[in-house]
C-alpha cells in the first residue's frame, strides 16, 4: 500500500510518510540531537521512528535546502501508536472498537503483519502525534541554540517550530491513490455522490466531514430550488406571494440542521471518531507565559492567568470588534448616501454618463467590503494570537467568532437595511442577485484557479529544469523531486474559509431567498462547482494536510444554528411586512406587529422544542454506543466477581 | 454505626438495612425460593445477602403480617457492591475516585474492615441495587404462582412487585443518627445553613440537592426582597417606577440559574456523583411488551416499538393536554365573566350582600383550579403510564412535562390575561398577592401538618396498644415494633411536588414581581418555613426513602430555564407597557412596540450568550476531572509501553 522508495544515502528501504524541513543553516549538533531523539527507544523517552535525510535533487545548481528528512516507522510501531491514540476501527462483527494490539485479529481487514490495516493518513497522523509528544528530558536548550530554551516535558517539535529551526512538517502525497481518488471524485463525468469514504481514507475525517456537509447542504437546497424555479417564472412580479416561500424557508432551515447532526453522527460513528477519547491537548506553539505546572498533567508548562486573557478579550478585542462593526455600518450608510446622490444627479440630467455614474457607488462599496474583510481578517488573527490562548481549539473558536460576526455584518447589513428600513423589495432582490453572482465568481476564481495557475507555472518550471539535465523516459518524478515539489506547494490552511463561504451562502438562502426564489438555484449551481474546485485544489494545488479526526463540524454547527434563528426572525418580519398579510389588518398596524411578534415567538419556541425532539444521534447508533458501554461495565463486573472471595458467614 | 439488633428467630446478629414485606398470604414455596435466591452465592446467580424473618410483635391480637424480612450484608459484600456500583469516595489526597476494593486503603476514612466507611444510606442503596439485579435463571414462573411468569434475566424483585406478591421494600431509619440530623436541621433555633452534607449522608444526593436548591433559591431571593421592601413602602402607588425592578428581574433570573449550575456541579463533585458512570437502566416495573431481546444488553426483555409509543404520545397525550389547556382557559374566561357580572350587580345596587358577592367568583375559581390540578395530575399519571415508557427516567420526564405545562397555564393564565389583555396593574397586584398568600398557607398545611397529624394519631394508638400489654421502662421501641411502625408510615413519593411548588414560586417572582415588589419577601418567608416543614416531614412523617445518586436537579433545571426565558419576554412586555416608557414615544405606538421587541430580542440573545460564557462547571473542578481522565489515559499508555516489544529494525 505504501509507496516503495529507494533512498540514495542508505541501502535500507522504508516507506517515508512525513517530511521534516529544517532551516538550511541549522547547526549540525542540533540535527544530530534531533535525529537521535527521534530514533531513540520509547523507554528512553524517544519516539522510536525511522528517519533519513533526503538525497540531493537534480537541479542542484539552485540553492536547495539539504536539511530535509523523511520520517517513517515500522508497521508494529504504527500499530502501537494507533492503540496509544485510541483509534477506532471496525471489528469483524461490524461494531466499531478502539484498536488494541492484543486483540488485533478481531479487527476487520487485519491480515498478516497488519500491512494495509491503517490508511496512510492514519499512519501519518500517528507519526505526527509521536513527533508532537516527543518531549525534552534534561536538556535546557536545543544544542547549538542557547535562546531555544527547553524544560523537562516541553514538546521538542513545537519549540523548534516556534524558534524557526523547523520550517515545516508535512505528510507526503501518495500518487497512485491520489490518482484513483481524483478520478472517482472530480474527473468522472457521470453524476454520482462524492466518494466520502475514500476522501476520509486519504485526507482524514475533518476534510471528509466538510465535503459531506457540502454535499448534504446541496441536496437540502434541491427542494427549495425546485420550488423556486416555478415561483420565479410565474410570480416574478407578484411580491404578495412570497409568504408561502418564507414559511417554507423557516421550517427548512431548522429541519435541515437537525438532520445534519444525525447524518454527521452517523458518518463519525462509521469513521470511528464519534466516541474516540481525545488525548490531552498540548498548548499551541505560540502560547507563552511564566513557567509553572499544569494543574491537570503536573508537567512543567507556561502558565498564563485566565483573568489576564479575559481582560484582553473583553477590554480590547470586544471593543475592537464593536468598533469595526460600527465602521462597517458607517461605510454602509455612506454607500446609501452616495447611491441617493448618484440617483438624484441621474434624475436631474439623465444622460449616458450619469447612467454609468449609477453603478459607481455599488462598485466602490463592493471593493471596500472586500478590502475591509481582508484587513479585518488579519486584525482578527493578530488579536486572537495576542489573546494568548493555551489551546488550538480555543484559538480557533475565538477567531471563528470574530471573523464570523464581522463577515455577517459586512455582507448582510446592507440587505437588512434595504429590507427593513427602506422596505424596497425590488432593490433587495437586485442587491441579493448581484451579491450572490459576483461573490460566486470571485470565490471560484480566487480559491481554485488562481492558486492552480501559480502552482502549474511552478511545476512546469521544475519539470523543464529536470528535463534540461536528463531525459526521463517514465512520466513519474523520482521521489526526491516529488518531495521537493511538494515542499514548495502552498500549505492548506484548513476548512475555515470553505465553511465561511458556505455559511454566507446559507445566510443568503435562508434569510432572503423568499424575495429572490432563484437564490437556491444559484447556490446549488455554486455548490456543484465548489465540489469540483475544492476537490481539485485539495488534490493538485496544496500540500497534503494532516488528518484531523473530527467527530463533527464543531463550532460551525453552532454558527449555522445561530443563522437559522436569525432566519426565523427575518422571515417572520418579511411575512409581517408583506402586502398579503397587511391586508388582513387594514385598520391597525399595532395589531399586525403584535400578531407577527407573537407568531415569531411561537415559532422560535417550536424550533427549540424541535431541537429537543429530534435526537442528535440516530437510535441504532445510540444502541451501538450503549452496547459498548454496557460491555465494558459487564467486563469490569466479571473481573470483580472473579477477584472477590466468598464472605465468611452465610445464613 | 449500624444499629445492633437481636432478632428472635435466629441466634446470629446482623445489622438489618432493608425491609421486604411480602403479602401475608404468600405461599411457603415462593418465600423459600426467594430467600434461597437472596442468600445464594453470586457465582450461582444469587445476591449473597443476609436475610431473616421479622419476629412477631407485641400487639399480636390484630392481624399482623408475618411475612416481613430484614435484609443485611457483610461489610465485605457491601464494599464489593459499592465497587460494582462505581461509587465515588474521597481519597487521602483529597480527590474523588471510584472506590475499588483493591485500593481501599487509599481512601479517606477507611479503617480496619471498613466499618463506617460507607454511610447507611449507601449500604441500603447497594442492597437495593443487588436485590433489583437479582435475576431469574431457568425458572419459568415464581414457584406457586403460575401467572407470575419469569424468563432468564428478568429481575425477580420487579416481577414480585408487579404481581403484588412483594408489597414493599424500604430502608430502615437509624434512630440515633436521625435524632442528631433533625436536631442540627430544624430543631436548633439559631440561624444557620442547612447541614447539607449530613442530609446527603442520611438521605442521599437527590434529597440533598433539593434542599441545596431550596437554600440557594432563598438566598438568591434576598437581594430582590431587600430592594422590594423600600419599593413597596415608598412607591406603592407609583406604577411608573416598576421599570427598574423589571430590568433587575430580567438579569436576576438569568444569572441565578447559571450560578446554580456551578454550585450544583460543585456539590455533586464533592458528593461523588458528578462523574459516576450510571449502570445500565432496567425497564421500569410497569413496562410491558412482547418478549424479545434488548439490542444493548442482549438479554431477554419485553420489547415495545418506539413508533407505537410515539403514536400514543403525539396522537393521544398531546391532544389531551391541549384539550385540558383549552378547558383551563375556558374556565378562566368564565371566571372573568362572573367577576364582571358580580361587579355590575354591585354597581347597580351596592349593599352588604352584593359586596360579599364580589368575592364569590374568586373563591369558586380558586377551588376549581385546585380541583382541576388534582384531576389533571391523576390523568397525567394514567396517560404517562399508558404510554408505556421503558425507563423510569423517561416516564418521569414525560410526567413532569405534562404536569408542568398544565400547572403553568392554570396558575399564570389569569395573571397574563389581567396584565396584557385587561392591562389592569392594580388588579394584577391584588391577584398576585392573593394567589401567593393563599397557595402558601394551603401548601404548608397540606404538605406537612396534615400528614404529621395523621401519623401522630397512628403512633399514639400503637404506643397505647403496647403499653396496654407491658410497661416499657425504656422510651425506645424495640426493633420489631420499630420496623412495623415504619412499614405503616406513608411512602415519600419523591421531590416532584416540592420542585413543582418552587417552580411556581419562581414563576410568581420572576414574571410579575415588578408590580408587586413584596412577592420576593413573601417567597423568602415561605421558603424558610418550607425548609422546616420539609425537613420535619422527611424526618418524622415518611418512611425513609432510598438514596438517589443524582448529579443535578435534572429536568427541573430545564424547566426553570424555560421559565426564565418566559420571564425575560414578560418583563420586556411589562416595561414596554409602563407609562414611563410610553412617554418616550408619545406619537407612535408602532415605534414603541418595535423598540420593545428589538430590546427583547437583544436581551434574549444576550441571555443565550451568557449561558455559553458562564461555564457550567467551575474551573477548579474541571481541572480535577481532567486530571482523573489524564491519569487513566497515562496509566493505559504505560501499560501499553510495557506490553510492546522493541521493533526489529532501527536505522
Amino acid at each position: 500500500m505504501l509507496q516503495e522508495s529507494s533512498v540514495d544515502s542508505s541501502g535500507s528501504r522504508f516507506a517515508p510518510l512525513v517530511v521534516l524541513e529544517l532551516a538550511s543553516d541549522t547547526k549540525e549538533e542540533a540535527i544530530a540531537w534531533l535525529l537521535s531523539r527521534i530514533r531513540d527507544w520509547q523507554q528512553n523517552g524517544g519516539a522510536e521512528l525511522l528517519v533519513e535525510q533526503l538525497g540531493p535533487g537534480i537541479g542542484v545548481e539552485e540553492k536547495e535546502n539539504p536539511n530535509m528528512f523523511l520520517v517513517g516507522a515500522s508497521m508494529q510501531r504504527l500499530l502501537c501508536g494507533a492503540e496509544d491514540l485510541g483509534l477506532f476501527k471496525e471489528c469483524t462483527d461490524g461494531s466499531m472498537r478502539a484498536f488494541t494490539f492484543a486483540s488485533k485479529h478481531n479487527f476487520k481487514d487485519f491480515k498478516g503483519d497488519g500491512d494495509g490495516f491503517l490508511s496512510m493518513a492514519e499512519c501519518q497522523y500517528v507519526i505526527k502525534h509521536e513527533l508532537d509528544t516527543l518531549r525534552a528530558k534534561e536538556e535546557t536548550n536545543v544544542p547549538g541554540y542557547s535562546h531555544a530554551k527547553l524544560y523537562p516535558g516541553k514538546s521538542i517539535i513545537r519549540r523548534l517550530l516556534s524558534k524557526g529551526i523547523l520550517i515545516q512538517m508535512f505528510p507526503l502525497h501518495e500518487n497512485e491513490e491520489l490518482k484513483r481518488l481524483s478520478f472517482s471524485w472530480y474527473k468522472k463525468v457521470k453524476v454520482s455522490l462524492q466518494p466520502l469514504d475514500d476522501i476520509r481514507h486519504y485526507y482524514g475525517e475533518g476534510q471528509a466531514l466538510y465535503f459531506g456537509f457540502l454535499e448534504y447542504f446541496t441536496f437540502a437546497l434541491v427542494p427549495m430550488a425546485l420550488i423556486g424555479v416555478p415561483y420565479y417564472l410565474f410570480d416574478w412580479e407578484d411580491y404578495d406571494k412570497y409568504v408561502v416561500f418564507a414559511v417554507f424557508n423557516l421550517i427548512w432551515c431548522t429541519v435541515i440542521l437537525e438532520l445534519w447532526k444525525r447524518r454527521s453522527a452517523s458518518l463519525a460513528y462509521y469513521w470511528g471518531t464519534l466516541c474516540r477519547k481525545k488525548a490531552f491537548e498540548e498548548p499551541r506553539p505560540g502560547f507563552h507565559g511564566v513557567l509553572g505546572h499544569n494543574p491537570v498533567t503536573g508537567r512543567a508548562e507556561p502558565i498564563y492567568p485566565t483573568s489576564k486573557r479575559h481582560l484582553r478579550v473583553y477590554l480590547v478585542s470586544l471593543p475592537f470588534v464593536l468598533l469595526c462593526l460600527y465602521l462597517s455600518l458607517y461605510i454602509m450608510m455612506i454607500y446609501f448616501q452616495m447611491e441617493g446622490w448618484a440617483l438624484s444627479i441621474y434624475d436631474e440630467n439623465p444622460t449616458f454618463w450619469t447612467h454609468i455614474l449609477l453603478f459607481i457607488p455599488s462598485i466602490i462599496y463592493a471593493v471596500v467590503i472586500e478590502a475591509m474583510n481582508l484587513i479585518y481578517r488579519y486584525a482578527a488573527e493578530f488579536l486572537t494570537e495576542w489573546e494568548n490562548h493555551r489551546l488550538e481549539s480555543s484559538y480557533q473558536n475565538h477567531l471563528v467568532l470574530k471573523v464570523l460576526v464581522f463577515n455577517f455584518f459586512n455582507c448582510f447589513a446592507s440587505l437588512f437595511y434595504i429590507a427593513f428600513v427602506m422596505q424596497d423589495m425590488e432593490l433587495l432582490r437586485q442587491s441579493l442577485a448581484t451579491l450572490l453572482i459576483t461573490s460566486q465568481i470571485l470565490n471560484q476564481f480566487m480559491e481554485a484557479f488562481l492558486p492552480y495557475w501559480l502552482q502549474r507555472r511552478r511545476n512546469k518550471k521544475m519539470i523543464r529544469k529536470i528535463q534540461k539535465r536528463r531525459l526521463y523516459e517514465e512520466k513519474e518524478l523520482p521521489l526526491v523531486e516529488q518531495v521537493r515539489l511538494e515542499a514548495d506547494m502552498s500549505t492548506y490552511l484548513g476548512t475555515f474559509d470553505d465553511y465561511l463561504e458556505l455559511f454566507l451562502l446559507f445566510g443568503y438562502v435562508s434569510l432572503f431567498s423568499c424575495v429572490f426564489p432563484l437564490a437556491a438555484v444559484l447556490v446549488v449551481l455554486n455548490n456543484i462547482t465548489e465540489v469540483y474546485s475544492d476537490a481539485f485544489k485539495m488534490c493538485r494545488v496544496f500540500k497534503r494536510p494532516f488528518a484531523d479526526p473530527a467527530a463533527n463540524i464543531g463550532v460551525w454547527q453552532l454558527a449555522f444554528e445561530a443563522m437559522s434563528v436569525i432566519a426565523v426572525v427575518t422571515n417572520c418580519a418579511l411575512i409581517g411586512m408583506s402586502p398579503q398579510v397587511r391586508s388582513y389588518f387594514p385598520e391597525s398596524e399595532t395589531q399586525l406587529i403584535l400578531c407577527t411578534v407573537a407568531a415569531e415567538h411561537v415559532l422560535l419556541g417550536f424550533k427549540f422544542i424541535l431541537t429537543f425532539l429530534i435526537q442528535d444521534v440516530p437510535k441504532h447508533i445510540q444502541d451501538k454506543l450503549a452496547r459498548l458501554e454496557f460491555e465494558s461495565l459487564e467486563a469490569l463486573k466479571k473481573k470483580l466477581l472473579e477477584k472477590s472471595f466468598p464472605p465468611k458467614v452465610i445464613l
